[in-house]
């Protein structure tokens, strides 16, 4: 990543765009994703793909599939070979758990790993890395913990089937095997290597240097207890944005020489800032997302007030010109929460033709958000303690496969 | 440390000495450890002190104590001020386990910790590194974790009392508080400070990078389950060779930023190879070392063939000149494991003289060192897998202050 180890014949570093787990921000232009997919080294994720998706899945594709908003991935066919043949996988995806509420943002991995687990009958792993939010922000390691816990309610909103699902917090679960593979990971990976990778500098504390093996190992099976039948050679495939790419790399890197099978991938692009679409939402700028706790209210205020129109600035004008979808924040949360391909078409072509205006869309839009968050509010009340003990008790894996 | 953070204005780099946890290379002249304490901070430990534990135990000081072999200390003067006043402290100690045989210079803070424990009848906790060795050492996770068990037999055969002693390896019982605390100490250290107190590299693994913490934590009470009724804040003295201070130094500067006590710490010098007393003993080299596991005979041919003489080189002159003490082995070897004082001082005066010779010395310290590796194996032979678990069962430490 030339942008996070800066070579000496860069030029205009200042619009050049930088993506790592803990930055994002565009160049001009916003994010360039084709570039990304070049710069990273990862495949894209082509419509035949998903075709062949829906053919072994015998379902429609996902909406975030339909639309590329999952665009990119790293052998996905090997485990579609695997899957067509009738091997099985599993499926590891997680959060970092910095902040009480989760935003919509939050919920697209989530929401599409719950496609992934229905579809093809696979188990979860999900981590909460409790310790990187302990090393990253001014935190303690209760805090962490408290966080770690009220985010899993959240996850488990989703809907995911504990009978296939492992939830665990680093903080509870790190030891035995998982640590053995972590520090298998670590003696594969030099200091010039993740300086590399991730941008850390010499005034950065160990805790950070440390962590990314701690990311790597939920990729093997044998980080597991009386894991998966005990095949360590049991292929893992993760859905996640697009920044968490370098860790992966690392991984996929360092899997071989320890005789695992590397992790496949499909990754996102990022779910925008209500301002727009060069960033992706902020957990700490509370007007640039839309929360799962926001009321009906909240969310009509800040969509009206906050959302990033393409509309024209007069209403003649837009009648006129139309809208430019390519900015138009509201259209681009439709693309990933209306699931009706037809409505989402039809609002495009009136709005982009001027005949719908950037109020009767934003009115959409604050209907489909506040249903989907209400819903999701309803399922997480019915979250018990009791249910999230269930979903991180530590138990044998191969039960997944049931 | 100087040598291992070298500074541009050093001269005459081949003649430093170099002391770490890895590494132990004497300049001209042996290792000066004047200078050693005055590099790495410690206190020296003055005869007033020793005479105030015989004072505080109501035990005569150990052959260690009264011959200068540990021989520096920080804050040890605290603990003692504890104990007086009644209040209790606990002991950590640990070992490297990348050898299945132990040699004698192993065993030196393990009979000293031995000591200390019957003397102040305080808990006791033991590291088994078996991390530490995988990540140094070309060895398989099994393996380091074999070769922990084994050692910790060897370990348990010098006498610990189980009800007062926790043994356990990394492998085993890295997790919950342990981890906590290990990122805790990682969030306080920079890279810049691991580099200047343990001169990585940036070609280095990570796992190396990663490791200081996890050697750290043991002297943090709260690290251990159910852990000392709960007190946070119980001292701790560590008994270590002094090329461990570096771990030691690094935990007691964070110690106070993250609400913990600095451990204390009674330090020793190295135990001389064969070969003379400039480097400590080598695992690697069977010829430089006595181990637990040799017999009389091979007890008898090392110590004739390689102990380093400092008789001289004829009997004719050695009648007359004596033997120069400094440098000879046997001296050294029964200075740490003769325990008649008076008996040492009339060979020290006699071979000095010249009225003993070299064979003279040479045979007794086969008999001293014979009795002792024959007394060691009998006592291994006794300690059984049953009695492994004992030690190593996770088990609240309040009870270990009955």
């Amino acid at each position: 990543m030339s942008s996070v180890a800066p070579e000496v014949e860069k030029k205009e570093e200042e619009e050049e765009q930088v993506v790592n787990p803990w930055e994002v921000s565009a160049g001009k232009g916003g994010i360039d994703y084709d570039k990304l997919v070049d710069q990273f080294g990862c495949q894209r994720l082509h419509a035949a793909l998903i075709d062949r998706i829906a053919r072994l899945t015998g379902r429609p594709p996902h909406r975030f599939l339909r639309r590329g908003l999952f665009f990119a991935h790293r052998d996905l066919n090997e485990i579609l070979d695997l899957f067509e043949k009738g091997d099985k996988f599993y499926l590891y995806t997680g959060r970092g758990p910095s902040s009480e509420a989760l935003h919509l943002g939050h919920l697209v991995p989530f929401m599409f790993t719950k496609y992934l687990q229905d579809a093809f009958k696979v188990p979860l792993v999900i981590q909460l890395t409790d310790d990187e939010k302990f090393l990253w922000k001014n935190l303690t390691v209760e805090e962490s913990k408290r966080l770690a816990r009220e985010n899993a309610k959240d996850i488990i909103a989703c809907g995911f089937d504990v009978e296939r699902t492992f939830i665990f917090s680093d903080f509870n679960f790190v030891g035995g095997a998982f640590y053995e593979n972590m520090v298998k990971v670590a003696r594969c990976v030099t200091y010039n290597k993740v300086v590399g990778i991730f941008g850390f500098t010499p005034e950065d504390h160990i805790g950070k240097i440390s962590f990314p093996p701690v990311q790597a190992v939920p990729s093997f099976p044998s980080s597991f207890p009386k894991h998966f039948s005990g095949n360590d050679q049991l292929r893992c495939l993760i859905p996640c944005a697009i920044d968490q790419d370098p860790y992966f790399r690392m991984t996929r890197d360092v899997a071989p020489r320890i005789g695992y099978q590397k992790p496949a991938l499909i990754e996102s692009r990022f779910f925008p800032a209500l301002q727009g679409e060069n960033t992706k939402m902020s957990a700490s700028d509370p007007n640039s997302a839309i929360y799962v706790t926001d009321n009906t209210k909240e969310i009509k205020t800040k969509v009206n007030k906050y959302a990033f129109s393409g509309g024209q600035d007069s209403v003649e004008l837009h009648r006129k010109l139309g809208a430019n979808l390519e900015v138009d924040v509201s259209i681009k949360y439709l693309n990933f929460f209306l699931e009706d391909d037809d409505e989402l078409e039809r609002i495009k072509k009136e709005y982009k033709e001027g005949s719908m205006l950037t109020g009767e869309v934003k009115q959409l839009l604050v209907k489909v958000l506040s249903e989907m968050v209400e819903r999701h509010k309803r399922a997480r009340a019915r979250v018990t303690e009791e249910m999230v003990d269930a979903f991180m008790a530590v138990r044998p894996l191969p039960n997944m496969f049931g």
